[in-house]
């Protein structure tokens, strides 16, 4: 389906802040970018480089005072994610040697911690998709859905305690769980359409049979319609706005839509 | 300067060919993307990833039959390049590692063949901007500028037998020279304001005191407002489209202007 | 100075489990690797690849029962580490786009949660080389060195509650500290000459001034004599074995000496 | 089988040179590095850094006068390479991304200029294995092998009109046939037992079904007992050794050899 989202951020700071931005998204296997914009206000550039996940980061330095950034996306998007209840895991010998990387624990996703959790939940599972399916589904029945429960230094094991979180803290215990049973595991940030309430988004991938499937387990369908952003080990690697420097985002506002008649044919 | 650029490609062909495009600028030092739109006829998603210049490449299947891409982009750019005459040369121990790369010879600059043509042309002259930029007028005054004389295996070694080439060749000609005399260098494709013809454009930029310097001897004067689309060692790496199969060109527009009044704000 | 390393590792399983190793060293800007060896014993092989950071692992599957690693080094090193009190923080608007990496928390670096105890240590110094002295010495005086009050689970943030360590958190300390100061940090393992007691070791490095400097909190000299194995943003990067099943490291030996007389020539 | 290979080079010049080796090997899939050794004189150190194939590369500066290097390696080699003449081609659509760079032409292998040869040599064949067997033993029957007639500017184009040519010319020659069939080929450096006359080798390997598969235009047997030391596009990214300044190679004595009974146990 072809889907319109945009995002709108409001900072303020009292000195200049060094910020990279990561608000472009590049096309993929389940969506094809037909057009972007990004609007700075007051007007200020930004250089932009690819980090080691293939990410395209802004750089910029805040100015002080006030300040807007608008980033516009029109995709074309699968309507549906991919579910395969029989996709094998892949054992960790036969995995390329970069998928190792997405097995280790990151700063949000303590793997390391959590291993009895882990097999508790696929007791008696196949190895595979089922063991990540099932994680998903124990994440949507254990931990509740809350805002402001949660901050930017919450991680997976942090929310086992509290059972509470928004999208981010989801995904990162569905990472660190899989990543508890050697299965690689990555962070995705992006659009979903229909979100409710509706936000800047994240949720999970695991690497199984060869391929990445996406699971989220904030949705009771495979929901598809959503643009990635961009792909890490956590929140760490893929946070949309990492300030160095004191910032205060003052209002933010982020909508996902078909796009109107006739403003877009593909 | 606010620039508007645009290229709409046609292509036939009578089986499906797997198709690289390298046609979607990144935000760097002297532009900054505002907005891109991409769009193909009949309607085809591509997916993109980011080669080891950290260049966007589009990946697709050509359909049997007609084919048309369509790239827009609205960049703002920089009215002139960096111009610096007394920027020294980096002795080769004191280069960056992955810069190296761009002291070796490759398919289209065989600098490896050009040592006493380099050593001429600059003799006499300072290590640095100004041996590169004598190495840009020689090849302006000696190379004449004519469509059909070349083709896509014509090299840097080449055009020094007809003396005749378009802005790719002035590109490999001046890359294989800088190499030659140990200074870096690689090939930049992307769109110029006022090129006359208007075409898909072609330069070089040579690594000097820490950076790179813009060098086009298609040019008399150091324009600016360029979109630079892909970086690599020559032609090779950056084509705008490399098939994988039979395909034939058949139109092929490209525009570069101001956008019209009213159309985009900064 | 010339220094011979050896690191054996006896480890038994009870199942075949895939492992990553990292104990092959590559010279460097302080070593020159003149010899190395490697010997498992059953005999197996292994195959290497490099990591994003450019670290040699080497995968492998340990064998069922019991299993030996012996890696052998020998490396000419620069008897001290370069110390610089003057040399300044590299604003991060400054910093190369692949640096930014080592300003974000990583898994044992929960810099941002450390930010106010960064500031407290290093009130009122020039920001740069100093403020990372004064991190580390505040290491020194403060987290008392004890084997076995910490795990491959502790991280930099634990260890402010227990003030114990070994190597690895006293490093962990150091990096989260450093990137709370927007300082770019990355761990270092490898061997140490006259290190007491003798082990695999781990300190850290701070980027200022367009290159990196060693730290050692755990020393209270400038003591160089070191050959890096590994870099990466935490243990979970550098781990010298990262296990994918249940393995027991039922024994450990690390000799770091110089070459016995006559058996190595320079 | 255990192979101990060694390569001992002189060099001469008149001023300091900065120069590349490639010279130090990984361990892979057919080959596990049990030992090496570097040995300079005058005693010189280096720094490595890993390319972007993964190579290790060792920078130095090489000194006025004579320079020597010595460098050794023990290793457990496959005592064959794999054959498949069954091994089907990969469709282009469904390589992985990083695997389109070896299907482009580069400096010593003009895939873009020999399509005709490529399709007349393979005609009638099964697309994959069985027509890069076809272009080995193409080259092996066309082209004499024969010292002095070729030299570092020579390319797989040049030697269609000479005949002849060494390892690296018959690689290079296989490499761009296969690239004009779309099967992507790359150039391997390294050592092999039982070479006549003994040298420093070079061969070639193909893509095929989701591996590389090695082939050897100079040998009528497919020999194992390989050691590997770099992988690239061609001779220019894998030269053992790449100098900025003019050097003479004065002397070159390569061994390869079991081990003296007794020297080395795995």
């Amino acid at each position: 389906m072809l889907i319109q989202a945009s995002c709108l951020l409001n900072f303020t700071s009292e000195t200049p802040v060094p910020t990279t931005f990561m608000l472009r998204a590049k096309s993929g296997v389940a969506q094809f970018i037909v057009k972007e914009e990004m609007h700075t206000s007051p007007y200020q550039t930004m250089t932009e480089f690819t980090d080691t996940y293939g990410n395209l980061c802004q750089r910029i330095v805040l100015p002080m005072g006030d300040f807007q950034i608008r980033s516009t996306v029109v995709a074309d998007c699968a309507d549906l994610i991919d579910v395969n209840y029989s996709a094998p895991w892949t054992p960790v010998e036969l995995l390329p040697d970069f998928m190792l990387h997405y097995l280790l624990p990151s700063r949000y996703c303590e793997s390391d911690k959590l291993a009895s959790l882990a097999m508790e939940i696929t007791k008696d599972l196949a190895p595979g998709y089922a063991q990540v399916e099932a994680i998903r589904q124990w994440i949507q029945t254990n931990i509740i859905y809350q805002y402001g429960t949660t901050n930017s230094s919450t991680s997976a094991f942090d929310i086992l305690a509290t059972k509470t979180g928004v999208c981010r803290d989801f995904a990162h215990l569905g990472i660190a769980l899989c990543r508890a049973l050697d299965i690689p595991a990555r962070m995705v940030t992006g659009y979903l359409y229909e979100l409710k309430p509706m936000d800047l988004h994240a949720w999970f991938e695991a690497y199984l049979d060869g391929r990445w499937y996406c699971f989220d387990a904030t949705q009771t369908e495979p929901k598809g319609n959503r643009i990635t952003i961009a792909y890490g080990r956590d929140a760490a690697d893929v946070a949309f706005a990492s300030h160095f420097g004191p910032v205060t985002l003052t209002a933010m506002a982020v909508t996902v839509e078909q796009p109107p008649p006739g403003t877009i044919t593909l």
